[in-house]
């Protein structure tokens, strides 16, 4: 007989990939990663890479030859090309149709508010007057948004007054169109994790509490710190979401809560950072029924497994020293788990995450800070 | 700043190397794998294989060259080989003298009687009718062992009569020296899970439950269903094991439990079988204790998260279908994590694993079992 075991093409070799590939390993599924370079995350750990541009046509068309399905660690790819891939009968999961919303704030601001779903008032303008005309029409402050390409805070600027518009705008519209919202006045931030098979059928875990610094995701804490009425309604947006954009994998679906309304931020169609807590505390994790949803197997729950969950993000502190070289002390704190992914140490860089676990919130929290402060040499607060 | 991150040298490539690797790439530790075979299961995920024989003490020592320690997936090396590893200043973790207690079962057996561990009758002997007598002095039925070289029931036989050990004694002697024992009258058979640094400081599990069938482990529960009293005294039979042993990573002591009295009968100075559940169950998995204790890095505990624990093997049916083939539909199974190894199926060989939590052990049974089964095309009884 055959070996029946199928492989999954990854576009990018971060450290999505790499945990998915961990993952893979237990369900003896293949994943071939196309990395831009070969010390990528998931380059290191991988023994199937494919080393190219994920811009390019033909390292797709290469890269699917030998796989089963192609998804992504990223959406920062060229959607023409993967068109292309999709035009020659491979199986793009997500499809380049879904992914869009990822990869075009613009397009996702238009088609949300088109369905009548939650978004911020926006206007799209290639002009500053018109952009001044939004903040005069709706208030200060606004945000300036570049409707692709940004990520961890980049391309993303906030403007309280005329004075900042007018500094900003330039960087801003650098690329062309400037997506110009209002800023919503946010007393928690929320992401919704669901994964999605190609038939509609999907799970999603429970809602995560994540916490911004300088626009980066730096901690998440399950359950949310939101009202019941609130859970229930992000739940609901993301289930709306997720038909509209008919994603297959892992969607993140981030929002806003004011304090008695939710607009949606963001989402992401491939695993998230808000979902990292799943590899140790729920059911089943973010990477594993991502590999599950593109391959159309069933899923399972994203239940957690522990009353209070909190994960914080291990950030490059710009002295160049590998975590490693702390690891021994971040290993004391008990009930945590380290993740680490192999990047070279640089200012900001997102270098890994530990996820603990307690009876309460902030004995989580505590202990996740504490680890990943060891990790990092500093003593920030909690 | 140089690269500080340790690489961990694995001598095998079998699942047990294949799992550690999984866990190492959380830690952001390197795994070498020396594989006998370019396909063995961790040769198959690992980017850093040397393909060699285990034997050839050339091979071993370019094995340690880069790497910091030398650790085990399997035990059957030859002892001259590492101990000429050791002489050139390499760690090798376990040592070569606690890895003996797990090579040689006859040294085992002789050091456990001497410092007063419970061990069964047993004598050494190189003919048969030695055999014999000692039968008719301790009664039948008897086990002859093969002191070397055994594993998954291989290299046992047991002798209800005369007339049987007049019948397996052949290959039993054909190595030389055979070990007797008494057939110790079963209840259940349990093991303790311990993870060790080479300062002594360890931590274990709760005491798992094994089955076997055919010599072979075919299932663990967790908790072990044996009384409070047989599991307290079984932790202490396991505290005295370690420290006699000096066993550096994880150490599995297996034990029957004959309704008033534990006795030994083996153990193993490596990742074991009956600590696969920790993975999916545990607050730390043994193959991440096993490399913080190699690296002597602190350890973990390795409490039980869920109330019930199952994990069923996966053996090859003997119809060489890949279990991938089926894995869709023991992916329907709730709360089931499965595990295959990527192993070329064979009648009898151990492909993978399933485990499953739940909150009482006949649902975590029930569930585990309904996965295997399916994954095997079987429709075993539990």
């Amino acid at each position: 007989m055959t070996d029946p075991r199928p492989t999954v093409g990854m576009v990018g070799g971060g450290q999505l990939a790499r945990m998915c590939w961990q993952a893979a390993i237990g369900l003896d599924v293949g994943v071939r990663i196309l990395a831009a370079r070969s010390d990528d995350s998931a380059a290191l750990v991988s023994p199937h890479t494919l080393v190219g541009d994920p811009d390019d046509p033909e390292v797709l068309v290469e890269l699917a030859r030998t796989c089963d399905v192609v998804t992504f660690d990223h959406e920062l790819v060229d959607p023409a090309a993967l068109k292309a891939l999709e035009a020659t009968g491979s199986a793009v999961r997500p499809s380049v149709d879904a992914l869009r919303y990822a990869q075009d704030k613009a397009y996702q601001r238009a088609s949300f508010a088109a369905a009548g779903l939650p978004v911020p008032a926006h206007v799209v303008v290639t002009e500053v007057e018109a952009a001044g005309a939004f903040a005069r029409e709706h208030g200060e402050p606004i945000v300036l948004k570049r409707p692709r390409g940004g990520y961890d805070g980049r391309g993303v600027w906030r403007a309280d007054d005329a004075t900042v518009l007018d500094t900003v705008w330039r960087d801003a519209a650098a690329s062309g169109q400037v997506l110009v919202e209002t800023a919503v006045p946010i007393q928690r931030e929320v992401a919704a994790l669901v994964a999605r098979r190609p038939s509609g059928q999907w799970v999603s875990a429970p809602l995560i509490e994540t916490v911004q610094r300088d626009g980066m995701l730096r901690e998440l804490v399950v359950p949310a710190r939101v009202p019941d009425r609130a859970t229930r309604a992000a739940m609901d947006l993301a289930s709306r979401v997720v038909d509209l954009v008919d994603v297959t994998g892992i969607c993140a679906i981030e929002m806003f809560w004011t304090g008695t309304d939710l607009v949606i931020n963001e989402i992401a169609t491939r695993p998230h950072n808000s979902g990292h807590w799943t590899i140790d505390a729920a059911t089943t994790s973010q990477f594993e029924n991502h590999l599950r949803a593109v391959l159309d197997w069933p899923l399972d729950t994203m239940r957690a497994t522990s009353p209070a969950v909190c994960t914080v993000n291990v950030l490059g502190t710009g002295n160049e020293d590998w975590p490693t070289t702390r690891l021994a002390q971040a290993l004391e704190v008990d009930g945590t788990h380290v993740h680490l992914y192999g990047k070279r140490p640089r200012a900001g860089r997102k270098l890994g995450h530990v996820t603990a676990t307690a009876d309460d919130v902030h004995t989580a929290r505590e202990r996740a800070h504490n680890a990943a402060n060891a990790l990092m040499g500093t003593e920030e607060a909690m």
